[in-house]
């Protein structure tokens, strides 16, 4: 961070005084990643820097850009600038700066793309948002299963420039049907006169094109692949997934599973480009659809307080708040809990007999701390030491009593209910607190109302 | 899935017929993340299988499988058999299984391990459980600086059979001080005769043994690297990290940010093998904490009943609960935003003037959605059309107008202590919704008493 600050200012200066050599000699050593972020401070200068970069590092910084910038240097191109910058990058990072470009963008760029790869954006730009044809690459080697080590080194020494990596190829038939994988590691460490077809590795893990990019993602963490081949219906090889961009997925499936965690609709734009009208528009339906459901618990209560007074204290009433909260707290721990582990696959759909009997153990040994806890408060310190004429046993075993049917109701909410969402098909991560909450409010209400009459009167 | 069980009923059959040579046939073409759930299943014959397993596959077989089992074999196994199989090891996966295994076994391992070998692992194994050093391996591929392609191919072949990696080779002084890299696919690509000096990259990202894993594995994605070197205080290179365990701490990060988020204790121990008595322990303390926090709203409520009770009526009690949902709800949408934003490094600290005037716009918004509804509700459905004679204007002003000054008060909250507790040095997970829920509770409450006060009496 240091660092950054200092390069900035050093830059900074540097524009200051037209320095442009300085400039040059200052931006070729910066790591892609870091070199946008720095180009992204310097807004009105942003299109002057970058034509002070070496081509290859100008098209890797291109791809780390925020959208805007992208945009903003796309248009300031002249025609034959977009063909240098596009003619760099791999294709599967062309296909995600078009999905992103305004429709005149878009067209220039195709325009300015040769034949062949305007064909295959378009292939890929085909494919659904999510899937794993979405991220992929057709830069890849692909090696006749005839051929021996040596010839294939020659070919990757040909050919492999321009793909993305080299470190796994795909043998494939002059149909391009997928028959095996040979490893960059294999070959170098095979006499050169060996044939592909003696050394491929057969049992391939490959993904559809229509596959989910999150399966996909999850194959490539499953079995620790750099790379992943995607086919299509046929069969046939048409591209594969890097693990860079599987890492990207992964994060963002996390992002996503915590943003529906917390009731807001995910999006995929960083936060600080969002505008507070479009986060508005991520967090409003279930914030009014939760406040919309919690007027139940408005309805119990105006409907039952009689049976919460006692000889005209409301000593009562001033519980359910915390009774309310515990509730969802331990509701929230466990829907949380088992959301991401029907993620991870570390729980199965058939585990949930195994599951109920853990949460059933862990809620009773939760809710019975709470309850004892709660009693000892209420009975030795406020009873007791306070001398609080408005509790007595009776108010004091209704709350502890509550508390403990709440937190096993709860927790059985918790993981009764993401379970049941997966089983029916949709995804668990919508069950998480919020909606977890509403639900306990409501149970703890009815069963404190309950409690409380049984006891009390 | 469908195939799994197929394969689990056929191999069972095998064992069934006693029938070695085709069990021996089915498991040899089966994935080792695979083939460990299998034998998983079979706890019992899980020795017997394990034998009939190729070498290469039993090893990269038994590093898959869960601690329990690999402890019931690791006590199965003869000294010859456990020598086999730790030789075939990567030096990062022992020290892995190392740590998970009690002392005894700890013991026998290491008595199998050749002098080299047994001083690596007592040097990853001082590493702090949380470090770089403690994720990296040692078996890397180093060059010298002023050899030609050819050599350090050559070099490649002769060693990189034991390497985990031989796709990014580090270029070392005879101390090991790193002075750069070299891919396999620079190498490849370059003519035999050029010095590994003209063509290795000088500018290498690093990180130093007792970094955080979290933060290397944020390097390696932000750098797209496919392993990342680990030097010691002298600058001297002991390690590499390797994609694949770079994508395990990502996982594990999320999970660890997600358990934090639901008030729990973060544990890397898979749910399943986890006893209720230990996920107790993971989830009490913080709801003992939250429950005592909110005993806070029971004695608001007990001061200041009469505050909300108008001529008898106690209609106004009757909505604490949602609009103390709906702000725990607001201010929990808001904090975990920020979390992970600061989390992915999306949000850095020095933004935070431009969160809180995100997050004010947003709120204003979300509030006045949310007040409106409500007035809405209250005003046309319940006393117009339900005629509920003890909702007036004053009550549904009272309301949205508390529902709106909640929501603003919440998500500041919300934005507000994670980038407090970051810049205190704790975790900001810790800040999450529960934790925001209760002060929200109080907060709430006390706007809510304060604004029927002044509009009502």
């Amino acid at each position: 961070m240091e660092d950054f600050k200092e390069i900035v200012d050093e830059l900074d200066e540097l524009i200051k005084k037209r320095d442009y050599y300085s400039i040059k000699t200052l931006l070729k050593d910066i790591e892609p990643a870091d070199l946008s972020l720095l180009l992204q401070e310097f807004p009105n200068k942003i299109a002057t820097l970058f034509r002070l970069l070496p081509k290859d590092l100008a098209a890797e910084c291109f791809v780390e850009m925020d959208t805007d910038y992208q945009e903003t240097l796309l248009s300031s191109f002249t025609d034959n600038e977009m063909k240098e910058v596009m003619e760099e990058l791999y294709i599967d990072d062309t296909v995600d700066i078009i999905e992103e470009m305004p429709a005149n963008v878009v067209k220039r760029i195709l325009k300015n793309s040769d034949s062949e790869t305007r064909k295959t954006i378009n292939e890929i730009l085909k494919y659904p948002d999510d899937s794993a044809g979405s991220i992929m690459t057709t830069e890849y080697v692909s090696l006749d299963e005839d051929i021996t080590v040596e010839d294939a080194l020659k070919r990757i020494r040909r050919t492999g420039v321009d793909k993305e990596t080299i470190y796994t190829c795909y043998v494939t038939k002059p149909d391009r049907t997928l028959l095996g994988y040979v490893t960059a590691k294999r070959l170098l460490l095979s006499d050169d006169e060996m044939i592909i077809s003696e050394i491929m590795e057969t049992s391939v893990i490959y993904v559809h094109t229509h596959d989910d990019k999150e399966f996909a993602a999850k194959e490539m963490s499953k079995y620790d692949l750099l790379a992943l081949p995607v086919v299509d219906q046929e069969d046939r090889l048409v591209g594969i997934i890097t693990v860079d961009d599987a890492i990207d997925v992964i994060e963002e499936e996390a992002t996503e599973d915590i943003e529906k965690m917390a009731a807001i609709i995910p999006s995929d734009k960083p936060y600080l480009a969002t505008s507070p009208f479009e986060i508005w528009r991520k967090r409003i339906p279930w914030l009014v659809l939760l406040m919309l459901s919690a007027t139940f618990t408005s309805l119990i209560i105006t409907k039952f307080e009689g049976n919460l007074i006692i000889d005209g204290s409301t000593v009562l009433i001033a519980f359910i708040p915390m009774i309310m909260g515990s509730g969802g707290n331990a509701g929230g721990q466990t829907s949380v809990t088992i959301i991401r582990g029907l993620a991870l696959e570390e729980i199965k759909l058939g585990d949930i007999f195994k599951v109920i009997l853990k949460e059933l153990s862990t809620a009773l040994l939760c809710g019975a701390t709470l309850a004892v806890a709660t009693f000892a408060k209420l009975f030795i310190i406020d009873k007791w030491i306070l001398r609080n004429s408005e509790i007595d046993i009776f108010v004091a075993l209704a709350v502890s009593l509550t508390l403990l049917v709440t937190i096993v109701a709860s927790k059985l909410a918790g993981c009764l209910l993401p379970v049941l969402a997966k089983r029916l098909g949709f995804d668990p991560a919508v069950m998480a607190s919020p909606f977890i909450t509403t639900i306990v409010d409501v149970l703890s209400l009815l069963i404190y109302i309950g409690i409380a009459t049984s006891i009390i009167h």
